[in-house]
């Protein structure tokens, strides 16, 4: 048996080495585990649930919308890579190659997709004709590979998984929109499954993504200050339709190309909640996303009667919450408590011969530690509402982090004191020049995050030349 | 508008080419289409909403069987490929290889996974260390690559999507039990869920799969009488768990390898409905696996009232069943009902304005093309005992057929003349030598399927070298 004393010692302290506190909870709360090939990870059935909650939330979203789901193939031809010349610029470098094939040399190597702008556009090609056939709604769940050199579980690694959404539409305002409108389920997603509050807005031409018109952004705000990009939703316009032939037949009877959006999300949202809601205890998992909601801890298990009576409550619960019993013989209640608190199971309840006798029990909360008695009899709704409670505190509390770490600063100096001094996301205005957005990452280290849709008016002039400025932008370090 | 009378020659007729047939379901039914790479298929929304069913079913199944879903690398290190004699050379000529990764070539070349035995024999190794660990039970829902020479799609093709369940016990026993448990799935999926019945067995040493112990199979009969294995559930024993090192302190406080198995069924399940169900007027789909089971075309839709009526009905009909309505205006009903009978929808509901009048509509299956007129009161009921009915109806079609379809034979002669006369399951005795196994395969194009668990005594002797027989084996030309 593992000294209990010891236990939390095994998790580095959040507030002295952030990162290997991340790396720790990833590999103690067995959420993934490194491989033997570097930057691929093992997502374990802890980390992999966690993923399934958000697949079935987004997914159910997604579908509202229409989207249907649908799958491409892993392996894309060079030639189709290098028809978008800044998807190429920007995807050749990290791309995984696949040159043999069946024992031969392939005539014409095959990437592993990195994203599958190219493969969707080829067949959109094939499939469109008319304007009764739009808009093409499709989205597939997938892994897809981006050859990094430093890697982190989670955050970035070689191999991720994701979804991919690709839309075409008849008209530029129709799929704008629908840019906007996927933009608002990963914000949906982000803040009401995750509890992490979000900052909407629009990406520089510098940050876009490589291809497109304009790429919307949902920003995070870690446990330490540091920003960490949510998910993007991309408006391409013409840019893929037109080299890759995607065109119809308007209401005119007239051909015209098709405009075009993709968005996704990831398992980076896996490390977004580890790290917006993890303390010194270990894990703290939001009750809408935790792949187990209670957890019961049975009280001198050995007593007679204390197994049958926590068994019976499980079954009970179970109905309602995802719950777990915790029986195993081999471990003291005080090692359990310790196990499941760095797991982040938001719940935990504790039943022993005392508590049976006066049909209660002893509900604890993970985020806050406080613990009450309730009856066993409307134990369900006492748990309910301490889940919908749990929930909105943790959103809470981050909400009020944000806003602590969101600070304003009209020139250079203040806008890397505040970085320095505070990290989160830092409010200046801008002339809207790539210079200038080149020059505050170079100074500051932190690269714009976004230009906000909700706009202030902090002063008439560039946070950088001094230049009149045109918008607000927020800056800030980043995962 | 297309020619209605053309409509359903653009179908090859089933009896004369099957094959033909088989590619024009799958792409005017939208199933799939080809890509610009050999092999690679991409799944429309309607194929990949049917891979979503089964999905959905097989996935609860195996939760109930206290199976966790993971996610392992998609790319295996040569090294560890090689570790199983038997599994690297079953393997090796049909991987493709990654050898340049982010603009450099790799120190070693990486395989695109075919299957996943060694990663998880791998990271089983890391996380085993005592009994009270096991079992592991985990699965991964994901695609594999496997160079094929020749291709279709759904049946054999270079990339297909597939759950891999991968476990590890601490005894023979549980592994071997386990093993059954999970072939016992696949019958449910496939009978139940896909209406194909199963015949159940194990595989010769010759199509065990590489590096088993033991491959159960469920084998399945098509339209035509060929055999297409369904799904198969292995035994490993130690294969891979002694040269991978997955061991573990047993209850003596002695080392102990593990006890693996493995399992999968793929998106070949799509090809296997088209091909156990479909006739000349195209798809037809069992009830419980149609992405839709109820199509509502409204009749005169141009009256007033019709779309009025058609769409509230479709409302009404949607909390039940999956329900769509055609109120296309640009196609006429005709078209409309071979377009949805093509696309196998097992249930049609027209409305027009006279139905209206009297509250009723008439409702048409499209197992058997019957129509009946239903009263929109209890129109619910209707559609659920006419769904239960073509699902069984869909089901006791196929088990006549592989009934009228199952031989005995005595000699070889009989076995090849059965076959040409008949296709389908022959019976025979078999002396258990993988010489004759060679020989029968060689004279007659029909592999074994499998040594089936229903065994019967037909003759004392090997159906091809007539000495003494151990066994009653099945024979059948496949897919």
């Amino acid at each position: 048996m593992k000294n209990e004393k010891e236990f939390v010692k095994d998790i580095t302290n959040i507030d002295e080495n952030f990162a290997q506190w991340y790396t720790d909870i990833v590999l103690k709360a067995e959420l993934a585990d490194y491989t033997s090939v570097k930057g691929f990870v093992a997502i374990r059935p802890y980390g992999y649930e966690i993923w399934e909650n958000i697949q079935n939330y987004a997914d159910k979203k997604f579908k509202e919308h229409g989207v249907k789901n649908v799958s491409m193939p892993v392996l894309i031809p060079e030639s189709l890579l290098n028809k978008e010349k800044e998807h190429v610029e920007g995807f050749a470098p990290e791309v995984a190659w696949v040159t043999v094939g069946g024992g031969e040399e392939l005539e014409e190597r095959l990437c592993v997709r990195p994203t599958s702008e190219t493969i969707f556009s080829t067949m959109y090609s094939k499939w469109l004709s008319s304007w009764r056939d739009l808009p093409f709604l499709y989205n597939q769940w997938c892994s897809v590979l981006r050859w990094e050199k430093e890697t982190r579980p989670f955050l970035r690694s070689r191999e991720f998984l994701w979804q991919e959404g690709h839309t075409i539409h008849e008209t530029e305002e129709e799929a704008k929109q629908f840019t906007l409108n996927m933009l608002d389920v990963y914000a949906d997603v982000i803040e009401n499954l995750l509890a992490i509050p979000v900052l909407k807005g629009r990406k520089t031409k510098k940050e876009q993504f490589a291809g497109a018109e304009a790429t919307y952004t949902v920003e995070t705000l870690m446990h330490d200050g540091r920003a960490l990009q949510g998910g993007t939703s991309h408006y391409f316009g013409q840019n893929f339709t037109k080299p890759f032939e995607v065109k119809f037949q308007n209401r005119n009877g007239e051909q015209e190309y098709a405009y075009q959006t993709s968005w996704g999300i990831s398992t980076r949202l896996i490390g977004a909640v580890i790290m917006a809601h993890g303390d010194n205890r270990g894990l703290k998992l939001p009750p809408n996303v935790a792949p187990i909601q209670v957890i019961i801890v049975p009280i001198a298990q050995q007593k007679e009667g204390v197994l049958e009576e926590t068994n019976k409550l499980k079954e009970k619960l179970s109905k309602k919450f995802r719950t777990k019993i915790d029986d195993r013989d081999n471990y003291s209640v005080g090692y359990k408590f310790n196990d499941w608190e760095m797991k982040g199971v938001p719940v935990r309840i504790e039943m022993g011969p005392r508590d049976i006798e006066k049909g209660e029990a002893v509900l604890v909360r993970r985020d806050n530690a406080e613990k009450i008695t309730v009856k066993i009899d409307n134990i369900e709704e006492e748990i309910r509402n301490v889940l919908n409670d749990i929930q909105k505190s943790m959103y809470d509390t981050c909400k009020k982090r944000m806003e602590e770490k969101t600070t304003i600063a009209l020139n250079l100096e203040e806008l890397k004191k505040n970085l320095d001094e505070n990290q989160g996301f830092v409010k200046t205005m801008w002339c809207g020049s790539t210079e200038c957005e080149d020059k505050v990452k170079e100074e500051t280290g932190a690269p714009s995050r976004c230009i906000p849709f909700e706009q202030e008016h902090l002063s008439d002039t560039c946070v950088c030349c001094g230049k009149p400025a045109t918008k607000m932008i927020v800056w800030g370090r980043q995962y």
